[in-house]
């Protein structure tokens, strides 16, 4: 349905001059005045869709996500966290001590990417509790990342593990964004987007963004602990890699880099996270799997469709 | 709840040397690096809320209101307009066709006030329609308007005519960008908010921010068509009058302005719409109603309460 309305959104928006990126990357670059740039961004999360606040342990984690989602989407692009303005609906039987347990998740992480709160809308209702966070950031010295740029040859990099994110860390996650900006910072970028849907759908999409192919190489995904022990949950039907390569919600990065930059990258480990290799872009269309063995056969963009 | 919420947040939020202006005007201005700011203002509505959709002859007018609103809350301080993003949760059963209604609602006001549309986030779910708009804005050369500033002996003045929006003005509401704009460039204002929970209400925010009192003389205030309609309906118990303090969501500018320039502005009625005194602000302090007779009567803040 997103995608459906998205392509209809293309046809149906004229080009803006003070656009200079819009729909099909992360976030948005606009311009505000003459040598004035601003990067932004919005994410809606809600109950019974991206989880279950019957479930939910302290809602503080549902406050910590909106915003994590954001800042994700702005690490994406190596854009440094300015400020975010939060829109709640909230159920009205329990809005005041809800509200609150919400920021006490915002708060903290807002704190801690040196955000301000700039402002909100709160809405009590009869429906569900969602909630809608626009984060709003700076171009760097070094400029934006994006999904397109990358190159046959270039070599796909990600942070941190895959799969599992359904066992907690979708709600806990660690938006990547001082390892955007210090990797933006040191070292030569081509492209990069952020594992939310998928690390197969999102490897689509930049691949499809650059005008490229990409392969993945199996052996080299770096499978999560919480991936295997999904996996081994009685009734689950798939095998750990089949978690990483296409739960979501990881929220790690995925870039694109040259070869000699891969080399460092992987040698140096910049991060405190660990930066694995997982394949290369190609020049044949499509995205491919290869197994140890070599052989490379297609890859569905497995992963969360909306 | 939203004033418990707003309170508990003022306590709560650490001050951010990125936030020049925060909780309590009608947007926030944040500063995103050396000498480049951005105005920010989000607003929600939804289904039952704001508006019944099953009483909604055409979509389209929900998609006007939910940019309107930010619009007119830009408008309040004299921001420039410069970009939205667009959040919405749809309903399952006719999410595409009822986002598509929404833009094209959206999309002629954001043209009309030469608006990137710069991004979204769209859900679908079992919840009702959410519509959640963040606009950004850019401040002018002139600088912007917010609620503090008043002084006592300033005159008090409206745009347009109030009371009645139900029977279709809260929908299809007229932002006051432009006249806000060329007000701030020509005139000397010294505060402005936007009449959206009511004349009574909001005056009462602009007199508590300003540090002033406020008299509405109530024969001066320009009572719309709708308001008498309204008064005039079976079973309604109020008067046009009442209308006109309490109904809100006029959408109208609310001004502060010297003595002098309020002379100037009546006479030279540079607006299309009309410019009409209806008080002015004084010392002491609280909310009061004037009669023809000069009587002096405190007024409740009328209008409506998140």
């Amino acid at each position: 349905m997103e995608s459906d309305l998205i392509a209809w959104l293309r046809a149906e928006l004229p080009p803006h001059p003070c656009l200079r990126l819009g729909i099909g990357d992360d976030a948005a670059l606009v311009q505000l005045g003459s040598g004035s740039d601003c990067v932004v961004t919005v994410d809606i999360i809600s109950d019974q869709v991206d989880f279950r606040l019957d479930q939910i342990d302290d809602p503080r984690r549902v406050g910590h996500k909106a915003l994590g989602v954001n800042l994700s989407d702005l690490a994406a692009m190596a854009a440094i966290p300015r400020a975010a303005v939060v829109g709640l609906a909230l159920p009205r039987q329990t809005a005041l001590a809800l509200a609150k347990s919400l920021y006490r998740g915002i708060l903290p992480l807002a704190a801690r990417f040196d955000m301000a709160i700039a402002g909100g809308d709160t809405h009590v209702w009869d429906g569900p509790l969602l909630v809608s966070i626009t984060a709003i950031g700076a171009v760097g010295p070094h400029g934006l990342l994006r999904r397109q740029g990358a190159k046959p040859g270039d070599q796909l990099l990600v942070t941190g593990q895959l799969g599992g994110s359904l066992l907690g860390r979708h709600l806990d996650l660690e938006p990547r964004v001082r390892e955007a900006l210090l990797l933006n910072d040191r070292y030569d970028l081509h492209a990069a987007i952020d594992i939310s849907d998928g690390l197969a759908i999102d490897l689509a999409r930049l691949a499809d963004a650059s005008e490229c192919g990409a392969v993945i190489e199996l052996a080299q995904v770096p499978v999560s602990p919480a991936a295997k022990q999904l996996a081994a949950t009685p009734g689950d039907a798939r095998t750990p890699l089949e978690h990483a390569l296409s739960d979501g919600e990881d929220f790690e990065l995925l870039l694109a880099v040259p070869q000699a930059t891969a080399e460092r990258l992987v040698a140096e480990q910049p991060l405190e996270v660990p930066l694995t290799r997982i394949g290369q872009c190609i020049t044949q269309p499509g995205l491919w799997q290869q197994d140890a063995d070599g052989q490379r056969r297609p890859l569905p963009p497995l992963g969360f469709v909306h």
